[in-house]
């Protein structure tokens, strides 16, 4: 049993150009970031459990309107914001996520509802949303989802014709997510997104489903993605880590540049994913310009960082 | 490149009890399952694709009223039929999966367009069925989908108070999925079902969901699940028998036997699989009392069983 702690939190891998970036913003996303990574180290110092300190943490990203989740979650084709996420616990497999959600305030605690009061793991639409009303989750009205920036975005989008289904549809690499070792060595892992902006016909990405967004085993390791979402599922890109360490031995590093460096760089999905091992290592790799992350390593030192030119990409001690 | 080809089909773990069984129901499963197989094998002997063959034994089973997906899915709390499938192309890694469609004729054939006509891999609900009616393909009205034994076995469940959220709702293991290799060397797999009796909340099993319920890698092998869901989505399933193969240099038998009786059973779930490699070895494992499935292997030969204690489990040459 360890009593070192430590947490990895991500706000996507859609960033903005760095010539779009000013320094105002930057110090947004920065805030954004560290009050989420904080968040969940204060629970894990605190005895908490990893699982306690996703949930925090992607909670803290999901209220934030500049990311991706929750609040600030992108239109839909119908102008409307569809809202995914998971979790899992590595100490006993359990899992729970939720797509295609709408109103409910914090997606992320919906899915920990599914994990621990219901025989399901994955709960969409309205049926979900009936289970979120049957738990007492907060709802929001539509105004409390509404972004200025986002419905210009949409509907710069929408006017452009890129609502069809055809590959001109525009990058939205948005999501939030996290993941943590706590004091008795347990792993946990959590993503939530937005999804695409202008998506279509119940397009449901990678974040909600297990394996694919978002992984969990204490033997080895937790993982949340973020990225271009087809290409994570086919890949079964948060598993395909842990099964990198499993039956192949090979090293958090290792595993994650495998996947996100080699496996999905090859076959053009684009994204990244942050990852916890067992001993406390961290990677967050990613092949698109940058991704919004930041750290708590096991000595408390916390890291922010959004390009891949700021800071040394994985951070393995 | 080998001319000879194989598939293998199921139709679930969910079978009846052998003492609730009689040899005309017998023969009519054996029938369905024949039939299924020996379309999908026809097009591979006249060198057609895997993934056409795996599609039209899908397509075959799911036109069955005997087996829970298409025509004959069972009834769900709010007493609909709402469907999931999936297919993969182990060729290319494409797939595509459709979840919560209702009256969509040939679920796998909506999930074939997805991958086939669209940037999207998994689509939803509403919207995948209005990108069904984009593709012009055939929906039938609930008359259709109308099956005298699934209502009785829904209203029994409804009136026994098990549609509540809890771990007395009864099993139901219903699913159909095939297998196959090409002459061409090529793999594919698919799966389809109405999910589980009485099931709510927009409940997704692992059916349509590519790596839990489907998979399939030329390189290593084509799977389709069957079993409860949960499990097989925290276990990841059909790509961990994948995993298994190319990091952990298992055969096929071992993979397999490692997911389906280690730890699938030692987790609790319940359910089985269907496998074949790129050598045309077939593995159809299950730790329930009977998977329905139907396999020709290299040799031409057809076989079809219900329960363990007909024939041995595997047919590893």
């Amino acid at each position: 049993m360890s009593s070192k702690v430590c947490i990895a939190v991500h706000g996507g891998a859609g960033v903005l150009d760095q010539n779009e970036m000013d320094e105002e913003l930057k110090k947004l996303y920065g805030e954004g970031l560290s009050l989420a990574v904080q968040k969940g180290h204060q629970i894990l110092l605190n005895g908490g459990s990893a699982i306690d300190a996703v949930a925090s943490a992607v909670t803290a990203l999901e209220d934030n309107p500049l990311f991706n989740a929750g609040r600030g979650s992108v239109f839909t084709f119908e102008g409307k914001q569809e809202m995914d996420a998971s979790l899992m616990d590595g100490s006993n497999f359990k899992a729970g996520s939720v797509a295609m959600v709408r109103n409910v305030r914090n997606p992320i605690q919906l899915a920990r509802k599914v994990m621990d009061e219901s025989p399901y793991v994955l709960l969409a639409g309205t049926g979900a949303e009936e289970f979120a009303k049957s738990k007492d989750l907060p709802f929001e009205p539509d105004s409390y989802f509404f972004n200025e920036k986002r419905y210009k975005q949409w509907q710069a989008v929408k006017d452009s014709g890129f609502h069809r289904l055809d590959d001109r549809a525009p990058k939205n690499l948005g999501t939030v997510g996290a993941v943590a070792l706590d004091q008795k060595g347990n792993l946990a892992a959590g993503t939530s997104t937005g999804g695409m902006t202008n998506k279509r016909y119940g397009r449901i990405g990678d974040s909600p489903l297990i394996g694919a967004g978002t992984y969990a085993d204490n033997q080895h390791c937790a993982v949340s993605c973020t990225g271009h979402g087809e290409f994570f599922i086919r890949v079964v890109a948060a598993y395909d880590v842990v099964a990198g360490m499993s039956y192949g031995n090979l090293t958090l590093k290792e595993s994650t540049d495998l996947v996100v460096m080699k496996k999905l760089l090859e076959m053009g999905g684009e994204g990244g994913l942050i990852a916890i091992d067992r001993s406390g290592n961290i990677a967050l790799p990613f092949n698109a310009e940058g991704m919004y992350r930041g750290w708590i390593d096991l000595d408390g030192v916390m890291h922010v960082a959004i390009y891949s030119n700021e800071l040394t990409m994985n951070n393995e001690q």
